[in-house]
């Protein structure tokens, strides 16, 4: 937390405030002019390395064209940003010269502590410093000094504060919500449970491995078992970029897509929430080895607390976000509109992290709640703008995270490749996502009226990829021995997992059978392979259909709730809250619903009853509904809920019609690759 | 040029690394701990700083809806920024409580210069410290210790790297070039001669105030002629963004703008280039204030060289952005193609930072050149969601420019008022703007056929607003007496003129009777008041006509070469290379023409033929040309170009074409507001 170059987007992060001249050499009378030429010349270096950055982007992006042009699907756009990254940090690692040594350290020493700002007199002149960190002495004499690898190091900071947001804003904001709320209870658990069993797994099984070189000497310095634990937590974030881009091009399975992007898209926020909680795991005394209850219970009041608190932030703001463009007529003003949604969604960041809280999970819900809720109050102008913006900075920012990965291989300083110990970690990484898809998989088809079947199990397996979030979080802290392992040993796994991994995708799709060419706006038949449909058979029957309905019943609690009160609240849309509310409410409800929703219902419902005709499928998932399918059900219930009476069918009505909105938008994104569909098929 | 905090979209310049803590005080054992949380805690102020800066923001958006709404005029949004910031300002400067002290200044003194970096031994453990520049020796225990103050402060280098290019850039991208060009010559006349003069006359006119200030006691430190220069430079930088938005709302002529716009736009960038030129002039040997002819010579070389440096740099990125369009297809994948301009266009400033030019000046003529060529190049998508990007971006930085100008009246540590130097100013800018626009008018009136009339003259004269480029060279270097005053000073002239000139264009509309509800696409009839159509009157209307027409010949050079060379190059539209270069060209002519040039070229000639039907004016104009306004136009020149023949007045159609081109797309953004036209008419 300590880095404040907080909001830098693009390069600030250049190990800024480094003005490394010419060495200690050229000591002149003209001091002044001297730093000055060495500000200059270091502010032209600053230039040269954003731009190599910019040159590789573009690189990236041209050859992209060139591979979407061709059809080329075994390289994912980050697989490719990641090569090109390597190719240059080779070139500057070994094409570029190391420049004299750094400035001997200072021999007189301070009072007891650092002080923030130093003022130095130098021959009679006063110089002002500022404090960078600490430096262990063992490093003092050790470090390289190649000045062109300084300036294409970024503070580890950049990557929390400024790439990751937009990429995870976007990941929330264009969440496909209908299959995404479809499959919430699921996803929850794989993104909650999953991650947690995965990081335990893989932290046992790596202490196993940390334990093992101890004996054959492989180690050399410290590794605790939080350490163990904090690289569970670390590498337990999945980012199924490559998998997930080839499923919307060839428009594989959507229960499984929304699966897996939803399971990515919150294990993300878990797993940061989980590595600030492990390194908050600190037992007091003297034996930090052993387990400690009090830490242990504090480390589970810190998850619960940041990551309750990150989620309310992000919620808060997506709601005040909501509720001032419903109420006031700024869509007339796309630009205005656009802009107040990009401060607000900004704010969510800083609020979180001025409160304590962790600014990416609470983007992550501030981008679900303005998709959600927001998103229908905004122009249609100002909707597309806002898609289109923060898809643009999610395309920058990830495949600049991913070049600087390949870059990184090269130029970051302090690499300990420990062969034992990354075999260690890819065996522990295929375990621990063993260990959480399928014993999980297995409960939740117990609950599940659509099976997760063999195939998509192994999928998921098999989607298990590596990127952005965990190597943001390794590059985070490497400070000591045992980071710097780690870090090194994440940035392989991340390497291995998109080249390979994600280049495997596409064969691995038509060897488990899993159809491709899928209307996302139709839903499999129930008599799908993928999912089998379990009917009743024999005893265990009555008890699954309890859980069943049980999980069912909350998910209708919350979506009445949201679909009578929160809808209505916040947006344009839904029933009007002269009609749920309580009569005693009647003023409140007048004040808070916009006169538009009286005429909005009726035509929502008319587009409504056809969705619901194609749908039939819904009314088999949610089990007890009793809507049919049938086209009177638009018109009946029409009426029903403007002479005022709450029926249950319209509700329900309404849920479904909800996770339809949006949907074609997303399907309709500019990202969408060109398919021939019968390549695959 | 010293400050490296170099593309730091946001805020990353929070005087980043001065991580306060709680001063001096608690030196504790838990050195570690407390260091870790003090840098938690600046982390956490500089999230509530930008906090700060979004909410003040966020405020100005909604206030700006809610005057729109209303119809209210007289205050424009970026006055309304100022507003806030200084109400922000107040509350920060006498409601927050002044912190403890600075550290004390380490006692011991290094060699003879100083270091980039020092490592300093505390108590046995290493900090690193970088240097962050010099303090007089006076400043040292006087510097406030407010930390809310100091976070708010912003490292001047922000304004030049992250703030301007934005706003520079949408002003190139969204010229509208037909008005721009047919004004061209008085538009470059207004931007470099004008500019110059203005720079000469303040300069002169504040030394002079300067010396009165001498002899009457109130100036306590140096102030040169140089320094005097230098703040005519500053000064000279119109920004008449107040104006320049009324006469868009109340679609003011057409030509008055383009004059005004054109002019604030480029003399920015003279201005720019100017101070640096002044900066650059350091008479050499003992006597420094005597005229140096060398060092004279030399800033005239300087100012040759980085302006015609930054012009072909973003020249040529623009132009190597509009071949990669215009080879690739990468207009199928409009994200792509999106962020790959985004890219080539930064890449630009950063290029001419890295070969020491001037990124501000370099992004401008990107910015034309890419709303020359490249645009036309776009898909449709990219064309919408590149003005859409850069207006929002342009949006948010020229409003925190704005609030951040309310807020450093009050939060900058270090003004310097002087009643005698600010009167001075107000009237030397007067007068300089005055000797710049009449005698220039005159002499432009001389070659012009549309005159231009006294009331655009005294509209000019009145709309010479400064802004956010005056600020930004004028807080650029605030390390002297001078400079400081110089910076007070300027503050003072934006919120003048921002505010009540401003406010008074409007009224000033009305009163100097110039017409307002024009349609962009629709010239003035020849015989409009504003503009009195010369007819030959005697002796001296011979040599008008031979200057009109040379400046006229000048003109279609450029244009014809333009239209056959460039345009076919550079861009799918233009007649085919293969007829316009000669035979033995053919190879190269039939590789650089794209196939779609021969469709185009039909499709738009008929689409041109209308154009040219409404435009009579413009044959008037451009005399000697031998288009006549009937509809057979079109189909004629057609067949002439498709069957080789270059024909003058194939050229000269599309000239008229390409000035017409893109002003749909402009006249029908989203900024534009609404206005009944029956208010001031």
């Amino acid at each position: 937390m300590a880095l404040p170059l907080l909001l830098l987007l693009g390069a600030g992060g250049l190990r800024a405030a480094e003005r490394s001249g010419g060495g200690g050499s050229s000591s002149s009378a003209m001091e002044e002019l001297a730093t000055e030429q060495e500000a200059e010349e270091s502010h032209r270096q600053d230039s040269v390395s954003l731009l190599t950055f910019i040159l590789l982007l573009t690189l990236t992006i041209l050859t992209i064209w060139l591979f979407k042009h061709r059809r080329v699907r075994f390289l994912h756009e980050t697989g490719l940003a990641m090569i090109y990254g390597l190719i240059v940090g080779v070139i500057l690692r070994y094409g570029t010269p190391s420049s004299s040594g750094r400035d001997k350290p200072l021999s007189c020493s301070q009072e007891d502590r650092p002080f923030t700002t130093l003022l130095v007199n130098v021959s009679g002149k006063f110089f002002e410093y500022t404090l960078k960190g600490e430096i262990s002495p063992g490093k003092i004499h050790n470090v390289e000094q190649n000045d062109m690898l300084r300036k294409v190091t970024f503070d580890p900071e950049v990557f929390f504060n400024i790439l990751l947001p937009p990429i995870i804003f976007h990941a929330g904001y264009s969440l496909k919500k209908r299959h995404f709320f479809r499959n919430l209870g699921s996803i929850l658990a794989y993104a909650f449970l999953g991650t947690a069993v995965s990081c335990f797994i893989i932290g046992n099984l790596m202490y196993g491995v940390v334990k093992l070189m101890k004996l054959v000497g492989q180690l050399s310095d410290k590794f605790y078992y939080t350490d163990c634990l904090l690289f569970g937590a670390i590498i337990s974030a999945t980012d199924p970029v490559t998998v997930l881009a080839i499923f919307n091009e060839l428009h594989a399975d959507v229960d499984l897509y929304a699966l897996l992007f939803g399971e990515s898209v919150l294990n993300d926020a878990v797993a940061i929430v989980l590595s600030s909680s492990i390194v908050a795991y600190q037992p007091t005394g003297e034996n930090t080895h052993a387990f400690d209850a009090a830490a242990f219970f504090k480390s589970v009041g810190v998850f619960l607390g940041i990551f309750s608190g990150s989620f309310m932030m992000g919620a808060v703001t997506g709601v005040v976000t909501a509720l001032v463009t419903k109420f006031t007529k700024l869509h007339c003003f796309p630009l205005l509109e656009t802009a107040l949604f990009f401060l607000m969604s900004w704010s969510t960041f800083l609020l979180a992290e001025a409160c304590g809280f962790t600014g990416v999970v609470a983007v992550l819900f501030c981008g679900i709640t303005q998709a959600h809720y927001t998103y229908n109050n905004l122009s249609v102008e100002s909707r597309s703008r806002t898609k289109q913006l923060f898809e643009v900075l999610h395309f920058l920012a990830e495949n600049f995270i991913f070049s600087y990965m390949g870059l990184a291989l090269f130029t970051f300083q302090k690499h300990i490749f420990s062969p034992v110990f990354i075999i260690g970690a890819f065996i522990a990484i295929f375990l621990g996502r063993a260990a959480h898809i399928y014993p999980l998989s297995f409960l939740l088809n117990l609950g599940r009226r659509h099976k997760i079947s063999w195939n998509f199990q192994h999928m998921m397996m098999f989607s298990g990829l590596r990127g952005a979030m965990a190597f943001a979080l390794a590059i985070r802290d490497t400070a000591t021995y045992a980071h710097q392992m780690m870090f090194s040993t994440t940035l392989l796994i991340v390497f291995f997992t998109v080249w390979i991994v994600g280049g495997g995708t596409t064969p691995m799709l038509s060897w488990l059978n899993i159809r491709v060419g899928v209307d996302p706006d139709q839903d499999p038949p129930p008599t799908n392979d993928n999912f089998q449909v379990l009917q009743g058979d024999g005893p265990d029957s009555e008890r699954r259909n309890r859980t069943k309905q049980e999980s069912a019943w909350l998910f209708r609690l919350w979506y009445s709730f949201d679909h009578n009160y929160l809808k209505p609240i916040l947006t344009h849309s839904g029933p009007p809250l002269t009609t749920t509310l309580p009569s005693w409410c009647g003023l409140i409800a007048r004040c808070l619903t916009s006169p538009q929703v009286y005429d909005n219902q009726e035509q929502l419902r008319e587009e409504d009853s056809d969705f619901i005709l194609n749908d039939s499928d819904l009314t088999v998932t949610y089990g007890d509904t009793t809507i049919t399918a049938n086209g009177s059900s638009g018109p009946h219930t029409a009426t029903t809920s403007l002479d005022g009476r709450r029926t249950k069918s319209s509700s329900e009505e309404a849920l479904e019609r909800d996770l339809g909105a949006a949907e074609h938008e997303v399907a309709s994104r500019g990202t969408r690759l060109v398919f021939p569909l019968d390549d695959n098929v």
